[in-house]
């Protein structure tokens, strides 16, 4: 049989499950529920994966007790190096047919090996959020990653969040809300099927699901394109704090990735920059103002926000061989989308005087 | 056997339960683990409720097969009434020998049960918050109390909790810390046993034990005394957020609650307010404010704070007897100590001219 390399794409409510054959062309695909580790466990995860595989070998005409030649996971929550090893430990004991080398990296670095070789920001907004910039060099700075429970900043599990929080501040007389809360307290009740903030007690706690809990952004969605300004605003803070990755990576990124002709490329992941249009406000005016900080006026010139067109499983599946010590070519080009691009104006460039 | 009465305080990792009898001489206490329902379930907080009251009953000399007359108890996650009703039918079906009659009610209003018949507010910073008005007439208004997912603002869990952050968010370069994280840092690697942040995301999601996160506040408070800055911080910033409680159902105080002699009436409870002095500056300084407000300039003249002598569980037992038709006494001024007082000077009263 021709080598076959397997990738896995792993978020927090939904995984994908892809496999390629050495001149990059895609044999099958399958999905799943969520493989993040931290929130489902280990056996969870990696029997999700297991199953994933090998309905994919099965999709692709393999036999499903031949392994895989190597199977590169991109996880959501796949940073923590015993965490890590574990899962492979795991998957080699409980799958011995599943593949025979393992490699786990993060959902951005999977995402970014899918986008390009020359690096970028990687900025994750789905159910949880993360940014990471990589370097032309290879070289990696991270920031945020951290889970709901210290982060998770400007993701779907954050809006949601910040909208109920809203509500339970308002009724409480803790904060004045921003906008009036009608529409969010009514969405959250019909979303989360309670009459009263005592009933939400049952899904922050005992039935707690973080990817069940993050959807209700969908409909706060849905709220800010009908109008509501408090849907509208949770939606503008996200962009902002989005942005306040961004910033916090900045100071680590070679010069060539602020200075080059297209300008940053951000590579945007995760469903919710479905919601772009309204993110949009937040993120562009905080980013105009780091642009125009003392520390970045003139070296950061623009940005551009890219979308993968293909699975970060792609790019695991790359990294996967890579780490195996097999070759798997990509078509960088054709897996990814710009949807947006800005260039600052020039008179935030230092103006260059001819001698 | 002359009539006995039960009574648990339950808190979020330690609980306690009194036998009384109906001259309301305390017979027995036993103590155990966390009984928040919320956190631990239905089955160890009803077990470990029965658990309790069983060894008080021999440490009393009773007949362990001999149910109580009615077992009160204050509960921190008390409140909701399906739940409550839960935790009623389990006790009732799982150990039929432990009470004749059952009645939960909230940690705060067995608290103020034990203080005082004329009402207050009651301000509960212990591993969670909460903050409960009672009204001279019994009406109730609340703030806060929805656990770590959504407030215990000033708790110590949120104590820990803000420390923590501001560690992550300073390594992240994500927001700039108040004070320097050395100290907070390093405390936070000895007492979780950790060697950097990936190592935390154990302790906040698969092994996330609230009780044990809120425990670093200990920690905390060492670093304060010990004079270091951004442990201060996070305590004054908790004395801030208390207060700010007391203000959200200020509005709805009585306004003899307000304008009696000794001033407002807030009794203080959990093991956070061990570090008054810590808390006494962000608690004074907003209150103040609110005292020279818009809304309460004059009329909001002044508080005491008072902590509790006894445990709550009397509180609990009074009301347990109470509900059970019965009757304990209980000698409210043995039960309680004041241990700050202010009062606002007298240039933010209203001037009386004499006609």
């Amino acid at each position: 049989m021709a080598l076959v390399f397997g990738g896995i794409e792993g978020g927090g409510t939904h995984s994908i499950a892809t496999l390629v054959s050495a001149d990059g062309k895609i044999l099958a695909e399958t999905d799943g529920p969520s493989t993040n580790h931290w929130c489902v466990g280990v056996d969870k995860c990696t029997s999700t994966i297991n199953d994933m595989v090998q309905r994919a070998k099965k999709e692709a005409g393999l036999d499903p007790n031949t392994p895989l030649h190597s199977l590169g996971m991109a996880l959501s929550g796949g940073e923590q190096k015993d965490a890590i090893e574990k899962l492979i430990l795991d998957m080699k004991e409980r799958f011995p047919c599943l593949s025979r080398d393992y490699f786990i990296t993060t959902d951005a670095i999977g995402s970014m090996a899918t986008a390009s070789k020359h690096g970028g920001i990687v900025l994750i907004s789905g159910t949880g959020s993360n940014c990471k910039l990589v370097n032309p060099d290879g070289s990696q700075v991270g920031c945020g990653g951290w889970g709901h429970m210290m982060g998770d900043e400007g993701s779907a599990f954050w809006i949601s969040h910040l909208a109920v929080k809203t509500v339970f501040d308002a009724i409480d007389n803790m904060v004045l809300p921003p906008h009036d809360i009608t529409y969010v307290k009514k969405a959250m009740e019909e979303y989360f099927q309670v009459s009263n903030l005592m009933g939400m007690l049952t899904h922050l706690y005992r039935d707690f699901q973080k990817s069940h809990f993050a959807g209700f952004c969908k409909k706060l969605a849905e709220g800010a394109a009908a109008g509501d300004s408090l849907c509208q605003y949770v939606f503008t803070q996200a962009g902002s704090v989005l942005a306040k990755h961004v910033e916090a990576v900045l100071p680590n990124a070679q010069e060539s990735l602020l200075s080059g002709e297209q300008g940053l490329p951000i590579l945007c992941v995760g469903a919710v920059w479905n919601s772009w249009d309204l993110l949009k406000p937040g993120f562009t005016e905080f980013l105009a103002r780091v642009a125009s900080s003392e520390q970045f006026k003139g070296r950061f010139r623009g940005y551009n926000l890219l979308t993968l067109k293909q699975s970060s499983a792609l790019g695991g599946a790359a990294l996967g061989a890579q780490s195996a010590g097999a070759v798997l070519t990509l078509d960088y080009a054709a897996n990814t989308n710009v949807f947006y691009q800005h260039t600052f104006t020039t008179n935030e460039r230092p103006i260059l005087i001819s001698q």
